[in-house]
């Protein structure tokens, strides 16, 4: 059946191309800044296509349109396209042009490529020049040819700015420019041009709320030594930014001038850049008017390292998200198989525990929970129209994480709903002793992740059994729920820069077993980098804890752990009762005291 | 007091200096081949101002000459330059300018620097270029001065070539070739220069014995997809070697026509050549003939994986080799107290049994033997005026191996001679578990020494003790003891390629603990990389041990180890006497049962 809306919305952009003398037209999924989740403003894809899954881009030309998407979404792109008349092309399978590849043999000698260059990566806008290039393509990238089809389009998401209260943060935003502007001086730099959203709130300590579970707002920055412009929506300002924004000496300009500006403001001179998180329009627009020094942002790293203050407040916002977690976990419990459960409204329940805790913000991230072998898929989300029915057998994982004012969490937990096999207890088993082996790790400074992951992994690897991602990644400060650089992977990346793990650099600890049909188990705690012993052979680092909630004991076999392992368990679950059951009622105790017995 | 030998030997290089137009001269230590081992003849830093160490560079001009050498030596190079008027320049230390910063700052405007261009780092080489262009230095690099002054040198080491039985390689010089060729394809290179010499042994199925340990023949090749030409000693040329190059299409030049040759030979195209092999004087020859492809040998990768053949050689020779060990360890523990013996007395008892050996050529390294506080000693070596006498009391550290046909050998063990103190048996307990553990390793195809080195270090680091120096390095086959490119190394290294561990690659497991001024531990095996498992999750790899000797159960503290690592002692020592037994007599043998026995 032929799809009308679809094929109306194309042709309304092919009308469009026409007009603007556009050959093909290019719509990626993100939004002006890379950002992990993109609002309803940044879908049109989805709304020219009728293709919703995370990860796609769609390519029109005036005869054939196309649609490139990953393995996790072949089934559902395929009945999405169904009528549409776009071709779904499988991104990795044999025979599959690449994006790039498909429009070098289909674009004739000459024709002009479009695409809202706000919303191209630069490293894929570079890619693709260069590609281009024999058939000499050019390529319209200043406009979002969406705007005149789109005519419903919601609009840019947009709230009101929040300034931190200096005290949660550690350091002002003075002192935060000035380490910046030190940075520049370093790297030989005039100015830096930033659009990552995160770096942008740690950078002055403010938050928005324009980005899903991401407290961060629209909005960009120039920073020079002695100037620093600020664009952000006219309605995303407050009085308190604008009298922030005069102690610090930034200048307010409206978000929509950004590139306009930087055309009549930049005027030679070096501009820091970074080209994986710039988009292609502002990266050409400042290599237009300056000389680009290519390098990461110097806020990366910094906001990476926390400061004492977000330190301590993020030891007491994880002893409140964890006793939240504990709360559900005897929750569900308590009444598996006595009162309706679903994946979704455990979840509902776990989220509004979280929601009761003093400080709340939002959700670090939409809470994942999955039951039995939807467990085994990375990335399974419930809904409520096919979303599974809990009982009391087998088990439940449970990944989540709130937005507090002192800190984010992300915290997964395996529960035992009821019996399990034998095969289930050893992978939980082999999962919590590769967590507590790393979390138990004693290094010098100067390894980076690829030296410790192999710490978490090796009971897995003993049983030929691999998770097919990362070990674990950074998290923010109130801000975004991954954040980098550091992380603990294993992999050999190319021309990838290694991040030594600093002191004050948290990272997540989750490794896990995903069998696909049957079950799925993650076990993921929060841990800080900190300095140990130091000596003639160097500085020794160790990890602390953050979080903490109990293993579940009913799929742990102590008959396969080692005694170091044992002791490594019995020591944690000492550290989650202490920690732990000042925030529980009697009942809620109780539990977790024998939820965290010591075990031989 | 004055050395007048010395300063008539360098008075003798200052007129040849002024006689040929240079101002300053540079004499560095190595051979033409970037050789581990440096003959006498190569020996003309020593010559001509007395230090014998095994690193330094003399810089000598008209008023004043200066010595660099590392920490290892200060305090022999100031002895040995001692009335010599050559100032010591300790590498490292504050205030001490590099080698190039002083020539930097020494040279006049238009002086000219030379040295032995053969002899210098094609790395190095172009630092002084670069540095010294700013004042137009001029290089003289074509002659070797010392050839003037030094009137008794010794002549360059030449011995006759053995071509080896082709059974014994398990590729012929014609397969390897054609293996080399492919490659040449691949970089697109019109062809390769070789001066790596255990790499040009090992394309040709030839041994040479011009460089001390090393079974080699100073000689370069340089290939083509059509020509082989191979420059070598004519007085190393025997028959069986100019029939082996007839039969494969060699052709043979003097070895001192190679430069010469290549100024002739080579006319534009592309020459693959490793600036990190091929010294200064060949790199400028070839960039001023041809384009040159910047890249590691492509033998190199060929040559560490081992195919079958030479792993079965292999496992043989390596069981015979550690027989020899363990009839060396038996030897010692029966004898100690009851006849005099010294490091030097027991090393060169070892070398005797070694040479009783079936196929037995020569040393692979001089054997080290280390008693108590100089084990601690990364460096030491034994000689006959100042070695210490061996009591029964404390622990001997021997690291030793052989050259055989059918494999090169590496082993230490550190063997208990009497009393030890708990905490040697602590450290000694923490390198065995340590080097178990990593024996014991599985991990998935893709990981490098860089992903597994934790597993050797972590009970070391547990007790903030580290060793300087990597875990392990690869083994040649009848060839260098060291060899690369694979290794087992935690430290990340900007710029270097990291190697995945492929199969049949061989790598020494040798971690230890060295307290300065106490005591010296180190237990190295031998192991091959070998495929595990292949499942959905990858291709899964572990190791298989080739060296077979007891590991001193007289230091081990099994109150230290979880039962995981005394399964793995005992494992391991079950497989000792299984795989020995049959070399030893009968008190030998009834000595490694007990050397051997199990655990608990």
């Amino acid at each position: 059946m032929i799809n009308q809306k679809v094929c109306d919305r194309l042709a309304a952009l092919r009308a469009v191309m026409k007009e603007k003398g556009v050959d093909w037209y290019m719509v990626p999924t993100a939004d002006f800044h890379n950002s992990e989740y993109v609002d309803a403003y940044f879908k049109v894809r989805e709304y020219l296509c009728n293709f919703s899954g995370s990860n796609g881009t769609l390519i029109v030309g005036q005869e054939e349109a196309g649609l490139w998407t990953d393995g996790r979404y072949f089934i559902q792109a395929e009945r999405e396209l169904d009528g549409t008349g776009v071709t779904l092309y499988r991104m990795q399978e044999e025979g599959v042009p690449e994006k790039e590849d498909f429009l070098a043999q289909k674009m004739e000698e000459g024709q002009t490529l479009g695409f809202d260059g706000r919303v191209v990566d630069t490293k894929f806008g570079q890619k693709l020049e260069k590609k281009l290039a024999e058939k000499h393509i050019r390529f319209t990238y200043d406009k979002d040819l969406a705007d005149q089809v789109w005519t419903d389009r919601p609009a840019l998401p947009c709230h009101p700015v929040m300034v931190l209260d200096e005290g949660i943060c550690g350091k002002t935003a003075g002192e935060k420019l000035s380490m910046l502007r030190e940075k520049l001086v370093e790297k030989k730099a005039d100015g830096h041009f930033l659009s990552k959203l995160d770096d942008l709130m740690w950078l002055f300590n403010i938050r928005g709320n324009d980005v899903e579970c991401n407290p961060v707002a629209l909005s960009y920055a120039y920073v020079t030594a002695k100037e620093c412009h600020y664009f952000i929506q006219e309605n995303a300002v407050t009085d308190a930014l604008r009298a922030h924004a005069a102690k610090y000496g930034i200048t307010l300009h409206p978000y929509s001038e950004t590139i306009s500006w930087l055309e009549s403001g930049l005027s030679g001179g070096k501009v820091l850049c970074d080209p994986a998180q710039v988009s292609f329009a502002f990266y050409k627009t400042i290599g237009g008017h300056a000389e680009i020094v290519d390098d990461a942002n110097p806020t990366e790293l910094m906001k990476a390292v926390k400061n004492p203050v977000e330190l301590a407040n993020m030891e007491e916002v994880f002893k409140k998200d964890s006793a939240a977690l504990c709360k559900f976990i005897y929750w569900v419990k308590q009444n598996i198989g006595k009162m309706p459960m679903t994946e979704l409204s455990a979840a509902q329940h776990l989220d509004w525990l979280r929601s009761q805790v003093e400080g709340f913000i939002e959700l670090s991230f939409p809470t994942i929970s999955a039951y039995r072998a939807n467990a085994a898929m990375m990335h399974y989300e419930a809904t409520e129209e096919n979303c599974a029915v809990l009982a009391p057998e087998g088990m439940l994982l449970v990944d989540s994480g709130g937005q507090y004012l002192g800190g984010t969490t992300d915290v997964t937990r395996t529960i035992v709903l009821g019996p399990i096999t034998e095969e289930e207890k050893k992978h939980f088993t082999a999962v919590a002793m590769g967590m507590l082996q790393l979390t138990d790790a004693k290094f010098l400074y100067g390894c980076s992740g690829r030296n410790l992951d192999i710490l978490a992994r090796q009971p897995m690897w003993d049983q030929n059994i691999d998770y097919k991602c990362g070990t674990g990644h950074g998290v923010g400060y109130i801000l975004n729920v991954h954040e980098g650089p550091q992380g603990l992977r294993w992999k050999f990346v190319e021309n990838q820069k290694e991040v030594v793990l600093e002191a004050g650099m948290d990272v997540t600890n989750e490794p896990g077993v995903y069998i696909e049909g049957s079950h799925g188990i993650r076990t993921e705690n929060v841990m800080v980098v900190k300095n140990g012993t130091k000596n003639g052979d160097g500085q020794f680092m160790y990890f602390d804890t953050l979080t903490f909630a109990p293993i579940d004991l009913d799929a742990i076999d102590t008959s396969l752990m080692q005694p170091k392992d044992i002791e490594r368990i019995n020591r944690y679950h000492a550290q989650v009762r202490e920690k732990i059951t000042p925030y529980l009622n009697e009942e809620e105790a109780a539990w977790l005291a024998e939820a965290t017995r010591e075990v031989h």
